[in-house]
């Protein structure tokens, strides 16, 4: 093109950012590096073996419906069994309640693109999920972070901040929460911290986002409810995924709402990809009508909490003192904090040449803070993996000047 | 909740309807109808034999690669052998013009994210495919129409709208374009026309979006060069897909541009779902590298001229006076268009009673008009149907008072 490409972007394109984390992490292809950046789930945790038999099964019988168009609002047989799921852990939901997205990713999407007019304010923790801010960023969204302590996300810094916008007339569209194993933070709220969030949203009428994609990745402790569950003013739209449980691959998450609100995606989403694909979900029903996910779940958790403590174990012996991290109760996710000053950027550099990689604090900020903490992954390398990365680490912060 | 949900909506999402065609067609979903009305392939194009086979093989050997998180760009595999499609057609493309979307529907998505201002004038067909419309109008676009005449769209009204658009200082940010069999009206842009158009798009710097589902369905005359082709300023942007020659149940397509484009769809859309099931993508590639895709693009080609031949014959033979139909060289749709002053959507109701379905023309259009067409699909429904459903439809013609 002659002119300037730039120059015809949306203004939402022109503040999208090629995220600088997609860059640093090319630098984590080489296979000798020991990679704690991504979110990924071991690939030890796919049930290759139960899907081969579920995916020669459906090719004999339902092969034609699974290749051709599905619904804007899914498969139902697989809308019905997440709503069973949901049910038995106390949900009062139908199918109408549920609609099928490419993965979470997308549920993040179609929030942001139903919501958010450009600079329109939204709340998000300090830190949060990438690719949430990611999303809302993507339609301009104007973002203001609430900082989260040992509960989750602190409610008197939540009501102070919203006090504050009302007072400009700018109240926010949305918080958005990751209450279980908060991603990066690895920290879960407290049911009184839920339920005081909650409070706040209905005295100023502010829907909230519950991001939960890894919930059922519960290692200690005593499950939470969801802030779904806990709301009595229909105010909280609830993404779920497979991707942690099941398979990313297969890109299928789901959106829990009001009739009215999923109405609502269900008309943005067919605009943006008419249908999650049908043939991905099939599998995904019928690996769920088998009952397959509960018994996986039991395996993964297994697995990961492993992995976790040998993590912990590792980090308790190698790391120097200034050095602090929090201990999540399941999820994927631990966030480490280095000595103040310390710059996490500047320490990625010394840590790839030590061939071990993590995601750098700051990425996961709206504000500027955040530049000595450092998200760990502790579901993906393997257990020996998670032993010598650390040691790395350790050794990178050392020699950290 | 309380408050009125329709009051926090963005403004995009508050000009989002839930589409009346959605609600037609709900009507059609009734057996004993024969529907001409959706862009469904026939299941019988499925090739579920041979994806049994790749499908096995896949679990067995690269599972776990399938079953992950995969790049923002798409598998490269799948890339790799589509670009070597293109090459073969004498398009001078890398993979680094190419990123795999979900579906074209999401090509479309993307497109608007990346170029439009809520309120941005872009240049229509009149009439359109409908999910193009849907995708623009969900980022407030303002779309102007231009008609299209037995060529393809008109260049004369091109060009004259342009300048009109021009002298307020409103140049549209790019026109969108099906020159192959045109969804709806079963057009073929010729290559005179085509070079009108990029000439009038380059006069003027203008972006083409060239999209292209159905180019590789070719049942008379030869086949056109794609604008992409023949264009020599970097200006079209052209989307692909499997949906109508593989499987829409995969939800695969892609979007080919310059690699200063491509690189904007990549950011745009890792935000927006991340990636493209890496699942059905190797699925694909497989297709692809076995030479599959090929040898069924030559079957769905017989099986769907004779469709069409049939649907033609009847046409002839059923109409009465007063009704004219496009002869498309390929693709799967036709337009009918009634006597002066008859009303599809008045049609429609009768048609369903007689058990016939189609989708009403106006749905096609950006501006009033369109009344008096029919969008006819010939290849999903049974040769036998598409007798009998062109009698029913003759006799609602008929019946109309």
């Amino acid at each position: 093109m002659t002119r300037e490409l730039n120059s015809i972007l949306s203004d939402n394109a022109k503040g999208m950012k090629r995220s600088a984390i997609r860059e640093l992490l090319k630098l984590t292809s080489n296979p000798d590096i020991i990679s704690f950046a991504g979110g990924l789930p071991s690939p030890l945790s796919f049930p290759v073996d139960e899907l081969k038999v579920i995916v020669n099964e459906m090719m004999e019988t339902e092969a034609t419906k699974a290749l051709q168009y599905g619904s804007t609002e899914g498969d139902n047989l697989l809308r019905e069994e997440l709503v069973k799921v949901y049910q038995e852990q106390g949900l009062n939901i139908s199918i109408d309640n549920l609609i099928i997205t490419t993965a979470s990713q997308q549920g993040l999407d179609l929030v942001a693109k139903l919501l958010i007019n450009r600079g329109d304010k939204i709340i998000v923790g300090l830190p949060s999920y990438l690719g949430g801010l990611s999303a809302f960023n993507s339609y301009g969204a104007s973002m203001v972070g609430v900082p989260l302590d040992d509960e989750g996300m602190s409610s008197i810094e939540l009501e102070k901040t919203i006090e504050e916008m009302k007072s400009k007339n700018e109240l926010p569209k949305f918080i958005y929460i990751i209450p279980d194993f908060q991603n990066p933070a690895g920290i879960t709220m407290t049911e009184k911290r839920r339920k005081e969030i909650l409070k706040i949203s209905s005295k100023y009428n502010i829907l909230i986002i519950e991001d939960s994609p890894y919930r059922e990745l519960r290692y200690e402790g005593k499950p939470q409810k969801t802030l779904y569950e806990l709301d009595e003013t229909g105010n909280v739209i609830m993404l779920g995924t497979f991707s942690k449980i099941f398979a990313p691959g297969l890109r299928i998450g789901w959106v829990i709402a009001s009739q009215e609100i999923v109405d609502k995606f269900v008309v943005a989403k067919q605009a943006t990809d008419l249908c999650t694909s049908p043939f991905t979900q099939r599998i995904a029903a019928r690996y769920l009508q088998k009952g397959l996910l509960k018994i996986k779940i039991k395996e993964i958790i297994e697995m990961y909490r492993k992995k976790k403590e040998i993590m912990m174990d590792s980090l308790k012996k190698y790391m120097p003192e200034g050095v602090s991290w929090t201990n999540p109760e399941g999820g994927l996710f631990l966030l480490l904090t280095l000595p103040e000053g310390m710059d996490s950027e500047k320490l990625f550099k010394i840590a790839i040449e030590k061939k071990v990689a993590f995601v750098i604090g700051s990425a996961f900020r709206c504000d500027d803070g955040g530049r000595n903490t450092a998200r760990l992954n502790f579901s993906y390398a393997s257990e020996e993996q998670n032993v010598e990365g650390i040691k790395r680490l350790a050794e990178s912060i050392k020699e950290y000047k």
